[in-house]
């Protein structure tokens, strides 16, 4: 099965409607996985080995303005800066915008706005194409379900099928061939005194996309076969953890799930390792500041930079430990 | 079964016999696993989860000199310093030397040299344990096997066993409860060009004993479920790398079964990093090298310090970048 024929299933006739407004314009928050998204067991519809659990960042994340035009190219800017057509970025996006031309003709305006790194494992292109599906939802006047958004995003990035969604969400796995029981959904709890700190310990844009890294891991990582069994236990503690607001269980459940899927990466060959010297030492003093009594847990993705986790009251002792660090209130959009 | 019941299986009647000699004096070579020792399946006797395979380092070890009296505690002097009767390290030598006293008021005196830093991950107490059972032998006149003296070095510290051989050694798991087909052997190849660098990135003793890592990571070590498989297969990649004098097998299997081991433990809780900035740092540098064509591997073990491998050839190479090194020919002795 190919991704058209997901966004036929998805769009059927209204496939073929002319744009209904002459913009679409939409915003995504960025998503901090809790419990990984890491592996797939189908590469074109990016159908995820496992399921997975996040938080979405609240007014972090990206806003995308599309519109039409019959120009040779889709126009892309990201943040203020043309993208050249040939950049690998442009094109994975052009080729994901294929799935949605009127005639083989038509063609973008996109205008992309982040307020976070790109590509430094803030889940940028989740956002990205969570924008895109969105405000292309917006231009075609699709009035598309948060579900059927989800599946979309998902063809253009996995990840991104958590950014429809504010607060917790969790990407169901799902059985079909098809992908259409992929999809992310919200898990209604807010948890107004959770705080996330984003830690940039280097901005550089990583060596080794996650795409990469993951499909590697899966290959050849020794370690590998035992993920799936740690993500189902971590996904049962995750949310349990919400429903009771217990933030220990939360945070060490977080911190747990992202050692071992940066330990699935260790053992694979060649071996990949996110970490800097920065990071091992942010670890260790997060790690001597909890022997301390602060409730401070960590989370790391396909980069050297660490999210915190921790609760509103700790905010200060957090930041005059972390002077450097942004602090974002996930509930707060 | 009791470490009492191994021994009298081993010495039988000779368990009862007076010393031969006055003293009893052996060397031992430190060894370095290239498939790791990770995980007991059974405390007592220290009977691993899987066999192991190291190289034993030549002349690099430990030398233990032992004699009878009968004061009230046994004496232990360790690179020529008193060691105290209540210290850990006493007290873990003085209950294995329980096994071996003709009568409970016979103690000894114990002297131990080594020529590789302590509790530093370069398997000290492999070569103190294979070095004193080696002497007690020397002492008592049992004249026993090199394999019933894997087994009694066994009964002190797991990888013990794989110390009483020179050489590329391998540590068999064995089946039996009793762990009496549980011990190391030689195997015969001698690979005159293999070398070993000892770099010590910190000579401070390692935060996490060995033991206790080993056990956690069996105990919750989310990823360990996978180890055994990766092992198996390993042993049989460097057993074929050994025989074909394949130099790039055996470096590759042997780093990546070290990332492996240390991935298990990353996936504990507490986790356990053992690796300081430098340990990454120096990581990245073999790497890099590698990238550049020099047939340059590493491995560490429960600790900080990494030990590289590569060929008599490119020692100049290796000497020029890593200037601290210390290069150990494993076939010297």
């Amino acid at each position: 099965m190919k991704k058209a024929d997901v966004v036929h299933l998805i769009l059927g006739d209204r496939r073929r409607v002319p744009a209904r407004h002459l913009s679409g314009k939409a915003f995504a928050p960025s998503n901090i996985a809790l419990c990984k998204y890491w592996g797939k067991r189908e590469q074109e519809l990016n159908l995820p080995v496992t399921s997975s659990l996040s938080i979405s960042l609240g007014d972090q994340g990206a806003s995308a303005v599309l519109t039409i035009h019959d120009r040779a190219h889709d126009e892309i800017v990201l943040n203020g800066k043309s993208v050249d057509v040939s950049a690998p970025f442009s094109q994975r996006l052009s080729h994901f915008l294929n799935l949605f031309r009127l005639n083989p003709t038509q063609r973008f305006s996109i205008f992309i706005e982040t307020n976070v790194p790109i590509a430094a494992g803030l889940a940028s292109s989740a956002c990205g194409f969570a924008s895109i599906v969105k405000a292309l939802d917006a231009l075609f006047g699709w009035e598309l379900s948060n579900k059927e958004l989800s599946i979309l995003a998902r063809l253009g990035s996995g990840s991104a099928s958590r950014s429809i969604w504010q607060g917790f969400v969790e990407w169901h796995r799902g059985l079909r061939d098809d992908g259409m029981d992929c999809f992310a959904e919200a898990i209604p709890d807010v948890w107004a005194d959770l705080r996330i700190g984003l830690l940039i310990l280097s901005a550089k844009e990583k060596g080794l996309a996650s795409r990469e890294a993951m499909q590697r891991t899966v290959t050849n990582g020794s370690l590998y076969s035992a993920w799936p069994a740690k993500v189902s236990s971590d996904l049962f503690l995750l949310k349990q953890a919400i429903a009771d607001r217990d933030f220990q269980t939360l945070g060490k459940t977080a911190e747990s799930n992202a050692l071992a899927m940066h330990a699935t990466m260790l053992s694979a060959w060649p071996p990949i390792q996110y970490a800097i010297p920065e990071t091992l030492l942010t670890m260790q003093k997060v790690w001597a500041l909890r022997e301390q009594g602060l409730p401070l847990y960590f989370t790391q993705d396909a980069g050297p930079n660490l999210k915190l986790l921790f609760c509103k009251q700790d905010v200060e002792q957090v930041v005059s430990h972390f002077p450097e660090v942004k602090v974002v209130d996930p509930f707060v959009a």
